[in-house]
C-alpha cells in the first residue's frame, strides 16, 4: 500500500470520478482566522468520496478478471459508491444496511440498482448474515476502508488537493479529513506525504466517536465506548482499520473532535457562503477548521467535505442555526 | 460585440473565476425524460455568475486605464461581483440595492466592502439617485446586462459549457438559461455558436416575468406587465437590453417560463442529488429542464445554475417539496 498503488487507481479513475473544486470564501475565512479551503466531495458522484474507493475496488486488474458479483455493509454512502460502480462494471451489488440509515441513503442504494437487504444494528449478527450471504451467492466482499485498493482509491482525492492548492500557491497547510475507519484519511496522506510534503494530515471525528484520535494518542487501536450517540452516521465506525491505522499512525498529526452543534453550523456557513450541501459526518473537517483552535495557528486549513447525503428535516435543523 | 471579445474576457477571468463543474445526477435524468447537465455557477465567487462580468467589466483595458471608482442597481448577486472585484482592483464600489432584497445579499454586499445605499423600490426614483451618486462623485456605472464587457464576461460561462459538454461526448444540447436582462444567455448564445454549434440556447424566466420570451415571439422588446410577484427576484428585470436583445434574437430558440412550484421542487432536486444549493431565481432554468416537455425531446438538457444566495427561510421552503 504506497503511493503507486494511489496513482495506479487515480488512472482508473479518470474520466469516471469527478475532480471536485476546492472551494474557498472570505467569510469562512473571516469565521476562522486563516484561509480555509475545502475540497467539496459531497459533488463526487453518489454525493461522497465513496465512489472512488468503490470504483477502485472494482476496475483493479485481478476484480475485472474474476468479474464476481459484490457485497458491500454500509450506512449509505459506501453503499452507493459500490451500487453505481458495480452497475457501470456490469456486475450485481447486494448491499446490508442498517434500517435506521437516513432514508435518502436507502432510497438511493436501491435506484442505483443495488439489492438492499436491511438489518437491525441492535439485534441482529450483520457479520453472519453477511457471510451467509457472500456464501450463497459468491460475492465478494468490498470493505468499506481496510482493503487496499479502497485506500488507493479514496488517495486519489489527495492527489488533486496537492494540485489545486498548489495553483493557488497553498504549498504548507494543515489537512482536516472526516474520519470514519481511516480509508479516506490513510490515502489522502500517503498522497500527500510525496506530493505535498508541506501539508499535515488531520483526522477530525464526531465527539463520543474519536477512536482514531485515541489510537493515535495511544500508539495503538482502541475502540469506541457502546451506547455513544452522534449525528454524523457516515463516521461512527468502531475503531480504526488494521491496515489504515499503521498508515495514520506514520503520517498523521493528532486527531481532533467536534460536537453535533458544530456540525449542524459549519453545514449551515457552507450553505451560505460555499453554496454546497454537506451531511453532518461530512462536516467534521469543516467544523475543527472553523471552530477549533488552530495547533499550527498560522497555515491555512485545507477540509474535506466528504459527502452530501442528509436528510431534508437535519439540514432544516442546521439552518436555523444561521 | 463578438465571439472575440469572449474570448479576451475569459483571458482576464482567468485565475480569478472559477471553472465551475458541470454536474449530472441519474435521478435527474429519470425525472426529465433525457439526460440533464448543471453548470453549477452557484458555485463561482460570490455565488453567482455576475461575478464574471463584474471583473470582466474592471479589468477591461479602458477600466484599468481609468481605475474610476463604480457604482451599481442590483437586487443582490451583481452587487456582490461588482463589490468583489472592485475590491480586487483597489477602486470603491457604490451598490444601490432596494430595501426589500434579501437579507443574505445585502449583508454579502457590505461585508465585501461595498457601500450599500437602500431605496425603497416602489416610491423612490433608483435612477435620479443613481444619477446624483455619480455625477457627486466621478463614480462609473457598470450595468447588470447592457455592456459589452460584462456579456463578454458571462459569456465565459458558455466557452466552459462547450469545453466540458464535448469532453463528456455532447455536442447536441438544449441549453437552458435563466434570463432577467439577457446578459448571461446572449453572452452563452455567442460563445456557443462559435464553439458548440450544435447546441441552441432558450431563455428560461419565471411565469409572469416572461418579457424575454414576449419580446423574442414578438420579434421586438416589449415589457412586463406592471405588479407581478415572484420568488425569483434575481430575474424580474422589466424587459431585455437594447445591447442584448438583437442577440438574443439571432441567436436564440424559442423563450420558456416556470412557476414558481416548478423552481422551489428544482432546488430540492438539486440539493438532493446534486448536493448544490440554488436560489429561485437560479433555478428557472433546471426546472424547465426537468418538468417542462421538452421541444427537442431528444436532446440532453444543459441548464445553467445562475445563483445561490438564498435566504435559509425560502430554501426550507423549497426542502418541504421533497
Amino acid at each position: 500500500m504506497d503511493y503507486q498503488h494511489i496513482k495506479a487507481a487515480a488512472q482508473r479513475l479518470a474520466g469516471h470520478a469527478r475532480r471536485t473544486p476546492l472551494l474557498s470564501s472570505p467569510f469562512l475565512d473571516e469565521v476562522a482566522g486563516r484561509p480555509v479551503f475545502v475540497k467539496a466531495e459531497c459533488l463526487q458522484h453518489t454525493g461522497s468520496f465513496k465512489y472512488r474507493g468503490a470504483k477502485s475496488a472494482l476496475t483493479a486488474p485481478h476484480a475485472q478478471a474474476a468479474r464476481q458479483n459484490v457485497l458491500a455493509f454500509s450506512s449509505g454512502n459506501h453503499a452507493q459508491g459500490v451500487a453505481l460502480a458495480a452497475a457501470q462494471s456490469g456486475v450485481t451489488a447486494t448491499i446490508l444496511m442498517p434500517k435506521d440509515a437516513p432514508a435518502i441513503k436507502i432510497a438511493c442504494t436501491k435506484a442505483l440498482g443495488a439489492e438492499v437487504v436491511l438489518f437491525d444494528r441492535y439485534t441482529d449478527d450483520r457479520d453472519a448474515l453477511g457471510a451467509e450471504l457472500a456464501q450463497a451467492g459468491n460475492l465478494r466482499l468490498i470493505k468499506p476502508f481496510d482493503d487496499p485498493d479502497v485506500i488507493a482509491g479514496q488517495g486519489s482525492t489527495g492527489l488533486e488537493i496537492a494540485d489545486q492548492a498548489k495553483q493557488l500557491g497553498v504549498q504548507d497547510a494543515q489537512v482536516l479529513v472526516c474520519c470514519g475507519g481511516g480509508g479516506l484519511t490513510s490515502g489522502i496522506a500517503l498522497a500527500l506525504a510525496e506530493d505535498a510534503p508541506g501539508m499535515t494530515v488531520h483526522t477530525v471525528e464526531p465527539n463520543g466517536f474519536d477512536d482514531a484520535a485515541r489510537s493515535l494518542a495511544a500508539g495503538k487501536i482502541v475502540s469506541n465506548p457502546a451506547g455513544g450517540r452522534s449525528l454524523c452516521d457516515a463516521i461512527v465506525t468502531p475503531q480504526p482499520g488494521n491496515l489504515t491505522f499503521p498508515i495514520l499512525s506514520k503520517l498523521c498529526g493528532p486527531g481532533l473532535a467536534v460536537s453535533d452543534e458544530m456540525c449542524l453550523r459549519a453545514m449551515a456557513l457552507a450553505y451560505q457562503h460555499l453554496k454546497i450541501v454537506i451531511e453532518p459526518g461530512g462536516a467534521v473537517a469543516l467544523a475543527a477548521a472553523l471552530f477549533l483552535d488552530a495547533p499550527e495557528a498560522a497555515l491555512p486549513a485545507i477540509a474535506v467535505a466528504t459527502g452530501g447525503n442528509v436528510d431534508p428535516d437535519v439540514f432544516a435543523r442546521a439552518l436555523k442555526t444561521l
